[in-house]
């Protein structure tokens, strides 16, 4: 509290990222990240760009970036905006699109960002309840709407809905900008790209931080109706003219290129996922159906905030939300078959000790 | 225009940056780059970076940068925060420090990127216009304001004030933030850093993409009061909580530990700057003193745009503000010996053509 803050500082509940500890021997399973490095043609790509060329601006606009981008998902270039990660692009999606006169509707449990975007930007927000399984019901969102924004899959439940219930919600809300967040897609969901070509309302948010690895070099990407860009790009030219440095542009653009590693890459988490997702199972877990690079899970017998305290003793970090409806769970990302095997080793100890062993 | 924006995106007068052209043989003195490249510290840390570890998010925070800051500034590291290059941090000051109710006070003409903030931010801009030698005078400033930003030098004019007279703005002004903008005073300027101790209403705003000739990367940061940096950084967590990147947060950083090439940088540039400047006023410029990278000059039979548009044409670019009082001016940034010969050059050729020659 100070009195030379502006008047909104005060009102904001600012996100609290997973924390980046550094503890060695660590199994790190709270934020998502890929369990692997990234392509060696992005690497070698960022190595690139450590030269004298750093003196020089980036290219404001990333046409080389964008053109590569709209050429892998089939639409033109003034179809895709980049920015410094995907929370930039939603930010701006936010406040170019998703401001409007009548609320904003998203899921009661879903990203933490999106109710932080609404005080930052004076957007009233109208949660829509998942239902009884914690699940997205596009019945739900026929209600007066400015603007809805909706993960695919959802974080933190990791469910999907297939494309056929995205294009439900577009039949039904034509008049307002439907943004689905895909930050999770290609860990086995349906994306909605296909579906721009006939909805001048739909933007898909994409990130390479996932899928691609490259959390730390902070890329994401919209793809959607040339207009909705067009909305995007004005904002950026009044907030940042240059958001992504010269090693970022590169190794995205790099990454996009190497198709093998990016196939491989999600095929080895998704085979773990579903591994991880057995042997939890028999250890007594509930474990929702993911469509992402993390399962969300509750223990019968086991309180969530116990069970995160428990793993963290033991150097493994996950994600607990000490939310309604979801304090009992872990969000737990896929790792690889060595830190899954520590996970369940020290969940085994933890519930052992309890006596609350299923198996 | 599009029935999906929102109000505000209608409004927006988005920042034209300077362009990036791709021209071989080209002479780019229109953006205020460095002509020599980064310290090779700074290349070989980014170089580093490019490794798997690549995909884990960054350090939210920064830490070691912000430490690295604080202890070159001579300040704590709460009093350091770091953004996307400084045009972010700028963009976070104005929604977290400078929207207050009363109107924001800066130079009529000055960096362009204010104006389009408060219409992106939704605040009221009160310019106060340059005295008739294009000078900030503090004494014009003595006037009902919610807060105020000056950029010390300014831009584009390049003209400095001593810190007595930031000092004397301070004094005139202890209720309401106060923000100088030194992107550019690492060359010849008197930082307002040590005012801080004493003035918990102001935040300094500095860059590395100048002096220490990293554009590329994206770097910026603000010090102040802590008071005031946790305001920023309230924002930038309610915004972006990852805005470097891994490259970014190693290259500044070690930029930071090779003072010997960041002194010899500023030399270079400072003692190119006035070889430059005593060359164009032998050709009949009139060049207002700068403390910048850049000079700010015009001839007083060749109108601006016609000079530049000329110089265009012999690969030589500048930057040309068609703005009331400035149109005549050209903004020329200071680049290797050998760059000034070729501007100098093509120069003598215009004026000559045009008969206005002046030696």
């Amino acid at each position: 509290m100070n009195r030379f803050w502006s008047r909104v500082v005060h009102d904001l509940h600012p996100y609290v990222p997973g924390e980046q500890p550094r503890v060695p021997d660590l199994v790190k399973l709270n934020t998502n990240e890929s369990p692997y490095g990234p392509s060696p043609r992005a690497t070698e790509a960022v190595r690139a760009e450590a030269a004298d060329t750093l003196r020089l601006y980036p290219d404001p606009e990333a046409s080389a970036l964008r053109g590569a981008l709209a050429a892998y998902h089939g639409v033109r270039p003034e179809q895709v905006f980049v920015g410094n990660g995907s929370d930039e692009v939603l930010a701006h999606t936010f406040v170019a699109l998703l401001k409007q006169d009548r609320p904003l509707l998203f899921p009661d449990i879903t990203y933490s960002f999106y109710p932080t975007y609404c005080r930052l930007f004076g957007i009233e927000a109208a949660p829509v309840p998942l239902d009884g399984g914690l699940r997205v019901r596009v019945a739900d969102y026929a209600r007066p709407a400015g603007a809805i924004i909706v993960p695919n899959p959802n974080a933190p439940t990791g469910i999907a809905l297939p494309r056929t219930e995205i294009a439900a919600l577009l039949a039904a809300h034509p008049d307002v900008p439907v943004v689905i967040d895909e930050a999770y897609v290609d860990f086995g969901a349906e994306t909605a790209i296909p579906l721009i070509a006939s909805h001048p309302n739909l933007l898909v948010v994409q990130t390479m931080s996932k899928s691609r690895a490259l959390a730390g070099l902070r890329v994401g990407y919209a793809i959607g109706d040339a207009g909705l860009i067009e909305a995007l790009t004005r904002v950026k030219d009044s907030f940042n003219s240059y958001p992504l440095g010269r090693p970022a542009q590169a190794g995205a653009l790099a990454s996009l290129q190497d198709e093998a590693y990016f196939q491989r890459n999600r095929a080895l988490v998704m085979a773990e996922r579903e591994r991880m997702t057995g042997a939890l199972t028999r250890l007594g877990f509930e474990v929702l159906p993911s469509s992402a690079n993390f399962v969300f899970a509750r223990h019968p017998s086991a309180a969530g905030a116990a069970l995160a305290a428990a793993l963290r003793e033991r150097h493994v970090i996950v994600r607990h939300f000490a939310k309604p409806r979801i304090a009992d769970y872990l969000r737990i990302t896929v790792g690889r078959p060595e830190d899954t095997d520590r996970l369940l080793g020290a969940l085994s100890e933890v519930l052992h000790a309890a006596g609350t062993h299923a198996a």
